[in-house]
């Protein structure tokens, strides 16, 4: 029996794609849950480009991984890094380049995008905007009661990603909800 | 009756669709021709999103604009201006995430993309590389032998760029020519 888009069951809470986007390494990882519930692992993983192949095929190869991805585990949002100008100069267009292609793909098949800053990310997985990758990476594997730690950074930093953006949300929603029964009275 | 893709008649020369990137406008100019003949205006248009619209649907909106002239003027290369993370900072990234959409695009429809710097199109425009605004639209205007000037600046740009990459393409083709009969002496 074939199970069309709309025949799936219920999801435990909100499934978010985090992207870390990169033209060398791009890191991509799902996470289903809500606040104040476990959140659990969908799936991670890292798509990886020759540096010497032509910029546009690498960044074709990267959307081929990417669209892959969201036409199979239909995330309800899309959590990409926003990408700075004054860090990594030498490699912050190709960044740029991929996060656009991110954005674009998710936006096409009409899931909402949402961008967050690298302090951000930290502040919500670990407490500290200022935390290592290193942090990063042990409060991943805790929060998602994962066997082992996921490597390369890129694969915890989309996790991470895809974690504050469920958390965050949740905390935007609830200061709404707070919002709206106050005007309400 | 229907002309399948490869059924349309030969080209004079080369097809090159230009792009000039920018999330609030970005310029898509086809030019054809070969070096030493005169060149022809194909199509000049400027794609605008607004600037509240969430980003990510701006880039979508980009890319169908950027890919319905992929599909239908079929073009032999994509040239699309090189973007630099030192200049004008507040809007550098949402130019170097259109111009990786637009690059992408083009190779998921196998047409190979080459950039090339702002500088190097006005030396291969005007023959200068310092040549302001004004100096590479008055001589995109000469050159494709238009009434009026492409207007705004991003429209010209789109059509310099296009340009360039005929001319600089010719220029490496009879390069490479020159050395392979050296080669086979």
């Amino acid at each position: 029996m074939h199970y069309g888009s709309n025949m799936r069951s219920p999801r435990p809470g909100t499934r978010v794609l985090g992207v870390d986007p990169g033209l060398t390494r791009l890191g991509v990882g799902v996470v289903e849950g809500s606040v104040g519930r476990p959140l659990a692992l969908v799936e991670v993983d890292v798509l990886r480009t020759p540096a010497d192949l032509d910029p546009a095929l690498r960044l074709a190869r990267l959307a081929e991984g990417i669209e892959e991805r969201i036409v199979r585990l239909r995330p309800d949002a899309v959590a990409v890094e926003r990408v700075f100008s004054q860090h990594n100069v030498r490699t912050v267009m190709g960044t740029a380049q991929a996060s656009g292609v991110a954005m674009m793909l998710a936006a096409r098949h009409g899931i909402p995008v949402h961008l967050h800053t690298p302090s951000e990310v930290k502040a919500a997985v670990t407490g500290s905007g200022r935390a290592d990758k290193e942090q990063v990476t042990q409060m991943v594997t805790r929060v998602l009661r994962l066997s082992a730690a996921p490597r390369p950074a890129d694969a915890a930093d989309a996790l991470a990603l895809a974690i504050c953006h469920i958390w965050r949300g949740g905390a935007q929603n609830r200061l709404a909800e707070a919002i709206a029964k106050a005007g309400a009275r």
